[in-house]
């Protein structure tokens, strides 16, 4: 499996890694940040926005996309690049992660889930092949495999069940996308095991045995804790090969950001910059702000000086605090925007830090900076 | 009065008027469209997209602004042009016609009115003299003279009250303006006097006389309907002299800005882009277009080709659609943006149309592609 991908380490700093996944569509600097632009949109962002951030690759989710606009449709539409606007590379779930937060109805079998949509009801099905089938209809650049994330608490029998599962699914997903994929397109297996360390490594040796562009470590954030979740990424990251990407579904905070990177994880994708954003939380390199306090009220500073955002710069913080309490949409858009560009100018650190040896010594400082800031 | 403002007429094509009018914070292009920013943001839209519309001066309504942030907050922020970055004119309205339509327990007296705020019950008082207070502590540079808009209909009588009290407030208004503004900063009268020609004759000839540097028309578009809004415009743009710009207050579709420009309007402002964008209806060369419409589902073409705005051309109707139906806020962001731009767009062709001699086919031509498309 190539077509057109690779990745190359460019440095190691401890355990964290900085490199270059190159795509048909242009490289992917890691450690990397991935927006997420879950119905073909990075919410209350243009696309331009998300561009000039510095981000490399956006996420979309196939859930939501295989339900409205619907998986047929985006592929008479010619896929989610043009239709959104977004000429860099493209990675989608498979939906399974979704199906099981937000459907209703869902029944899972061996042969893979049915359930109705949270939309209109209608009934639908997800299997490995029906997965690949849509992220091919969506033109995804990086596709994953259909798996099940078991919740926390999970019993070790059944997340031993449900990992086996999810293997067999992957060697599924993999046949499926060697029939049905584009050239230019990739596919990326999915570790699961909840926390126990030996199934993260059963998983993690089938996966390598069915070989695939990109490890993803999922089945985490869903409840464990920081320390768990450092815990298993601790014992997973050494077991998947140093010469293909490592992605952490899902995480999280920026200080999660760090501290997954210190445990060699290369990339992450997650909705909180642009949900916070829109709820009035900005973050910061001083740490979170929630702009609806009344401390804001009257503060002329601008959200973040040494923001590289027009939308954190150009803007005070009483004005920020004054849209949100008028609930105008203008609030959501600076914030977001903020947010998704400090996420991005925390990878860009944490990569120069990682290429001058000095990670550490950054990870420990905004240890600090943030456990006071509330991050 | 002049505070570095004046009015120049280029040209004149029947009864439609392009001018200049030049301030000390940029020229005013006109006929001009003033998107309107109600509480210091147009809904939905990034300062630089109202710029780069072509929009020479934006309207903010001093009833929001004065309940929130705040009249003396706005002073302590140095007024509204920093607070929201818009560096060119801006035109406050009194705050009269949204404390009737808005505020709760409204009591009309000679001094003033007092009402609660819609949203949080405060009390206040909004008296001609305040009125012009709140103006210059956001910052306003062409502000308006507090009066009374009659609903409609309006019997003779009341109307006659009405606008009696309002001219009485004009003269306050002048006063008042006289010894609380700031060098740079002017005042425009109201026309009043519902569908009366005898009465707005009346309004107009007492404002002349009292002098101001623009002459809005005030109590149109109240549920008239456009023909009499049409009559009272022919009767009134008359009245009023050459050699100042005249404004039509919050009005209106595409047909009605070029059926008021053909009367003499040189000015107005509408929430109507704007809102319409936000419920997915966008104004087109074409027509109006409800962006929800299953039609649009797959419609791949752009919202309009002819525009000048990136976010009309540089999607297509059916990601637009799509956006509406997903309840993403790119949606009205982009529809807002588009919208603006097609007003702005508008007003340049008509201007152009006037200089060059040509407003009456300009106008027939659209009165005409407009009448078939539902504008």
């Amino acid at each position: 499996m190539n077509n057109g991908f690779s990745y190359a380490l460019k440095a190691q700093d401890g355990k964290a890694r900085s490199g270059v996944i190159t795509t048909p569509r242009g490289d992917i600097r890691t450690p990397a940040f991935m927006p997420v632009g879950t119905a073909g949109t990075v919410k209350a962002m243009l696309i331009d926005w998300v561009r000039a951030s510095g981000a490399d690759v956006v996420l979309a989710n196939t859930y939501h996309l295989m339900l409205r606009p619907g998986a047929e449709r985006m592929s008479r539409f010619g896929g989610l690049h043009g239709f959104m606007n977004w000429t860099g590379p493209i990675l989608t779930d498979s939906g399974g992660f979704q199906v099981m937060s937000l459907a209703k109805l869902r029944r899972i079998s061996e042969n893979g889930v049915t359930f109705q949509s949270h939309i209109d009801g209608a009934a639908h099905e997800l299997s490995p092949e029906r997965a690949i089938e849509i992220q091919c209809a969506i033109g995804s650049d990086i596709q994953m495999v259909l798996d099940e994330c078991t919740p926390f608490p999970c019993e070790r029998d059944e997340a031993k069940t449900s990992m086996e599962r999810s293997m067999r699914w992957a060697q599924r997903s993999k046949d499926a996308f060697e029939t049905m994929s584009a050239p230019g397109q990739t596919l990326f297996g999915i570790v699961q095991g909840g926390i126990y360390p030996e199934l993260r490594e059963a998983s993690a040796r089938t996966l390598t045995a069915i070989g695939f562009e990109g490890y993803a470590i999922g089945g985490l954030a869903v409840g464990e804790g920081t320390e768990l979740m450092l815990e298993t990424l601790a014992t997973t990251t050494p077991l998947l090969p140093e010469g293909r990407p490592r992605y952490l579904m899902g995480v999280g905070t920026p200080l999660d950001l760090v501290n997954a990177v210190a445990e060699g994880v290369d990339m992450f994708d997650c909705v909180m910059p642009t949900r916070s954003g829109r709820h009035g939380q900005a973050f910061t390199w001083a740490g979170k702000l929630n702009l609806r306090n009344a401390a804001f009220a009257e503060d002329m500073h601008p959200l973040d000086e040494a923001s590289t955002s027009p939308a954190a710069r150009d803007y005070s913080r009483a004005y920020l605090h004054h849209l949100f309490k008028a609930n105008e949409l203008l609030g959501p858009m600076l914030t977001s925007w903020a947010n998704i560009q400090f996420y991005q100018d925390l990878m860009a650190a944490i990569r120069l830090a990682i290429e001058e040896g000095r990670f550490e010594a950054l990870a420990d400082d905004l240890r600090v900076r943030w456990a006071t800031a509330g991050d």
